[in-house]
């Protein structure tokens, strides 16, 4: 999957991801009227309206982007019908040929995360069948529980050809209150990320693992030194836009070939007609606003990759 | 509810959860047969034999355990049926007045992890109404993430007077990897706690706060010295039976009160019934096997205790 997400970046030129990340509040009145009166002022309207609102941005942007990532706690947040439309919107994006990034967060002991490992991104077995729960093609995982803790994930990767994004570095402006702890005279998202690179050597593509790390775009030195201790890890960059992160920024997150690096923007893209920039669009066609917002994107990162 | 969880306690002379983590492996033949005949060898099918398994636990053990656990990833392995299964799970439970600990180990960025609060712990706003999507008592929650993405799930157990249980030292072989490691002289693990400790105190039950803690009973020196820096936490400790910690080890995860943790059993609970010790019983009478570990462990645990 990762040869492919290389592939699909090169094609489409862009190194970035659209972050499906849909709050009610992201959504132009009249969707969440219709799914209101389809359904009611319930969990199923709610989620009628995240569905609908991001099959609109999907058909308006599959063509200039590789993957799409949903953040599938804004879908938890509605319970079942919540995720329900976590599970179509995965399966349609899927038919758009986008790659499709869950941002899970999962990561627990062996067995557990073996059983994360299966529903997200394997098959399970049911008497003499199998099959895939939620079936995404990339999932982001937490390290805190070591070697053991991953493990079933990258297993699952390998019989899959499935891939990870392993947090090294978050975006957030507390991450540093564990992350950057120093020991033995580096700090802990540096022995992660040292750990990532290892355990990613095991499972490599053509030219980068299947075994990626996230590392946020508001930290774009850490980001430098994690570049170079991490020379064939593919980086999930959040941050950007609504965030602080900056195209320029986003350099040191690149390796030479260009490659090395995919960015993700969410409410900078998915609510870009609230944006004062796109607003003349109108609320109506707000998927327009997002299709400009991406070509704005990628114009930003292309930019600032050239001028280096 | 941390002051619910420690009546139950005493009331039952019970500090032990059952954790509810079924694997199909786990279930008596003739529940699975039954719910394929049902449902086939379907999604569906998994989740009503999980279901069926877990009722039947549950009937037999409420009247001597305070709080169950159910692992989410157990049932998220089988996609939307699955979490279906974890959500009649904890309605049944909640019916007979067990206290519902939800180990779901999210965490995330802010806005992120307040969704995942809002899902599990608290309630969702869709237009004038709102909805609890989820509702557990207790979340566990990983802290890599640091202040911001914790905050978010102590704001709602503000609100709604739930609790959390946040990742101190896990219980696996491979938690040292990164828990261990020594910063300022001290492992992060002690860093971890002593936050847990402070976010805690900000959130004082009668005796012990709403924010508790993880720490696995495989590794009880730690749980000693971390028994003592977080004084007001209540520890939840996995790792009992199945995973190789022993009653006697787990007299220093509680205070000299005899409260202070609450020991979980999954395994050796719920598939008690293909133990040596409690085979006679049958498949058929699986629960009735549960009922017996469950009073074979607080005997264990009350043993250990009265020793000390």
């Amino acid at each position: 999957m990762i040869n492919k997400l290389i592939d699909k970046i090169k094609k489409t030129n862009a190194p970035i991801v659209v972050g499906l990340d849909p709050m009610l509040s992201y959504i132009p009145p009249q969707i969440v009227k219709h799914a209101f009166e389809e359904y009611g002022e319930t969990l199923e309207g709610a989620a009628e309206a995240i569905w609908q609102f991001n099959k609109g941005i999907v058909d308006a942007t599959y063509d200039l982007i590789p993957a799409v990532k949903p953040q599938i706690a804004m879908y938890e947040q509605f319970g079942i019908p919540g995720l329900i439309a976590y599970k179509k919107t995965i399966d349609y994006c899927k038919e758009k040929d986008l790659i499709v990034i869950g941002d899970i967060k999962r990561g627990d002991i062996g067995s557990t995360s073996a059983a994360y490992a299966a529903g997200h991104l394997g098959h399970v077995q049911v008497g003499s069948r199998s099959y895939a729960g939620f079936d995404e093609d990339f999932a982001t995982v937490n390290p805190y529980l070591g070697t053991d803790g991953v493990k079933p994930f990258a297993d699952v990767c390998r019989e899959e050809k499935k891939g990870l994004f392993i947090l090294v570095k978050t975006s957030n402006p507390s991450s540093g209150e564990f992350q950057d702890r120093i020991i033995d005279g580096r700090p802990l998202y540096e022995w992660v990320g040292e750990k990532v690179a290892q355990w990613g050597e095991e499972l490599m593509g053509d030219t980068y693992s299947y075994i990626g790390a996230v590392v946020g775009a508001t930290y774009p030195e850490m980001g430098k030194v994690l570049r170079k201790l991490m020379p064939k890890t593919f980086i999930l960059v959040p941050g950007y836009g609504a965030q602080g992160g900056k195209g320029a920024d986003l350099v040191h997150f690149f390796n030479e070939d260009g490659l090395g690096a995919i960015v993700n923007s969410s409410r900078g893209i998915i609510a870009a007609y609230k944006q004062e920039k796109y607003a003349f669009v109108g609320a109506d066609n707000y998927a327009e606003a997002s299709r400009m917002a991406v070509k704005d994107m990628i114009a930003d990162i292309a930019g600032a990759l050239s001028g280096r």
